[in-house]
């Protein structure tokens, strides 16, 4: 077989004829119009939805086996916590919990993501083997020991050559835990090396009010002047939670081209705050995306659920039922993304990859005179997702995803071990 | 069959067998220790989480079939397109309607509801049809007029007597739609009819800031205080929303015995406002219990989805993470709303009735250390909920619900006549 016919599949409101051919979307036809091809497997999809994957801007896949861990707590609390769970980790540890990830996402409906954490080689071996697409970043957070920052640094090194073998759904880059936690020579570094190499940057920025309160008090600025002053920000640098920011710092990260990354349910549980200023970005012309961030705060990788609780929250707080539209929410888990990464996904159109979730309009939840987005987002939920394509392979296909349950099995054995 | 026997499932975090007999839960034994009994179907359970079905405190189950109405409009306008809307729907709406909701509050967990709306015979043939439990209730909404409110009070009268004669599983009550669309007569008449017949009132109050400043100025004291005034609130009135209180509000809500309602969903969505006083009202000592609203506004019937939003949305807006704990928020889908309407369901226990829900922990939702119920409200979804069994019969088994296609296609057919 060349590729993947998908027959009758509605795309953008049209009944389509969708072509992939090695990994990419090879043609887009009228359905019905297009060439009959023995070449290709044909999918029927009649009745059935093609949306592009969603690309989840900002998580750390391997902490799922960190959910749970500390719930209903403070963010220091939480965070301590985490760090202390982090101590007991080892490569097996990230590689069933990056599969268990990866399982998640692809039942949700996500098959493309910004990861953030370490012994990045065994995610990326789990990442490859459940065949979606991701950016792992290895990351920089040295609490201001320069024993532990010799070592990232040297691992970091490490890591980038060892990328250099990745296949061509995963990317390596680099990131900066957060100005709190981080020294500002490897800040540094950590910048000019991904600079140095064409590697994305991302970095939890402004993601509560103490970071910027005692940011300004060590250092005389906001976390995103100060990351500015030592030439951190750029356009190939993404930004998680941006939460509590001023006028200055939207007019900077415009400036610079950052990306930021929008994780609702994340800064929500954690009572981080809930005032995300998507106008005042969006209006200075930052390009937006969303995140689920890990599982040990927000609590699954649903991004679908997220984008319905970051649009309902921002039209309660502005007191305005249009704040954040459909499409525009759509966008920031699709085609806002892929730019942020640099990854032709995010749209299904002719040339693009063949990253496509199919939808199952057949249940009550799309029994709606509302458009396919809004029944999409506000009704259902992400079981509707039925099958999914990822670099031109399917990796769900009605709901079953191969080795489901070995991976199930794996991850309690794991979990049992760290108690 | 005498009844059912759950074996080896999980209940209270102890591995059970739940022995139910005609409508009731007549025995809770430790796994294995009860006796075998041929006269039970015994279903095995290993793996799987027994819960008390869930009970949705505030709905309008046959506006399901008004989803995406008015999508990311305000309150006024959108309310103003029900309204409207309201105007074509005949019995055989209502019926398919009711039929589309039960079909999704059974698939979401939802095994009983206090329903607010027209054509009540209608929807009581569907919830009857589907096996679940109701106090459906007429709505009075004269808006001002004298003739409808007549034609209300007759109909309301009528209702009653043929409630009379139905089965056990549902109950009629009385609404009154709010303090600004129903006559201050209408208003009396409908709290002392369901007084004079022991019924439940349920109201819309303090939805909106608006509602509270014109009840201000037509009234001269906010909604809670007029409805005082009127002699309407006491123990067997649910209010819903109630989102727009002070301290004299509260005082009143608590001195009477009226149980709340919080429909986060909604009050996001529609930008109603998203400072819901738990903490205030709780320590008060109202009944408090959570709803989704109508499929209009909210736009699903998912409980679990609700109790997720309304605890990180508290979480946030109170700057505490702590802040709606998890057993407090399952109370609020289950002995509360129990309590409010009067039934005694809501807890799996020896003599309540047997309304259960099934949950299945065999994803990777429940890969987690944490207690249940953290994987089941922050992680999971309504689609980990395998089987429910209402009033002692089971009304969907590993997901399946009897009739779901024929419901489907008939709703599609109401839908189409609409436009």
């Amino acid at each position: 077989m060349d590729g993947i016919l998908l027959r009758n599949i509605i795309s953008d409101g049209k009944d389509c004829d969708i072509y992939i051919k090695g990994n990419v979307i090879s043609d887009i036809a009228p359905a019905g119009a297009g060439r009959p091809d023995e070449n290709y497997e044909a999918v029927d999809c009649r009745g059935k939805t093609a949306l592009p994957g969603m690309i989840n801007a900002h998580t750390h896949a391997s902490m799922t086996l960190f959910r749970g861990v500390g719930e209903d707590i403070c963010f220091q609390d939480w965070i301590n916590k985490i760090w202390a769970e982090e101590e007991k980790i080892d490569d097996e540890f990230i590689y069933w919990a990056a599969k268990v990830a990866c399982l998640e996402m692809i039942r949700t409906g996500t098959s493309a993501f910004l990861d953030q954490y370490w012994r990045v080689p065994a995610a990326a071996q789990a990442v490859r083997e459940m065949g979606l697409r991701a950016v792992l970043s290895y990351v920089h957070l040295d609490h201001y020991d320069p024993a532990t920052a010799d070592r990232q640094r040297r691992e970091c090194q490490e890591v980038y050559e060892e990328s250099l073998s990745w296949p061509s759904t995963i990317g390596f880059s680099v990131a900066v835990h957060s100005v709190y936690s981080v020294s500002e020579r490897q800040i540094v570094w950590a910048a000019d090396f991904a600079r140095a190499h064409g590697l994305k940057l991302n970095v939890h920025l402004c993601e509560t009010e103490k970071e910027v309160r005692d940011c300004r008090a060590s250092h005389g600025m906001s976390p995103v002047a100060y990351l500015d002053s030592l030439g951190v920000l750029g356009p190939d640098v993404i930004a998680a939670h941006a939460l509590w920011l001023d006028e200055d710092d939207i007019r900077i990260l415009a400036g610079r081209g950052v990306s930021c990354v929008h994780n609702i349910n994340s800064n929500l549980k954690l009572a981080s705050g809930y005032r995300f200023l998507y106008n005042e970005l969006k209006g200075a012309g930052v390009n937006l995306c969303i995140g689920t961030d890990g599982c040990a705060s927000s609590n699954n990788l649903d991004l679908l659920e997220a984008m319905k609780t970051a649009a309902l929250v921002q039209k309660a707080w502005r007191c305005d039922p249009a704040a954040m539209p459909l499409d525009e929410l759509f966008a920031m888990a699709s085609v806002n993304p892929a730019k942020a990464l640099g990854i032709c996904s995010g749209r299904i159109e002719k040339g693009a990859l063949a990253d496509i979730i199919i939808v199952d309009t057949d249940s009550s939840f799309f029994l709606s005179r509302a458009p396919f987005m809004a029944n999409f987002v506000y009704s259902a939920h992400s079981d509707s997702i039925c099958s999914m394509i990822c670099d031109g392979k399917f990796v769900m296909r009605d709901r079953a995803v191969p080795g489901e349950d070995e991976i199930l099995a794996e991850a309690r054995k794991v979990l049992s071990r760290l108690d």
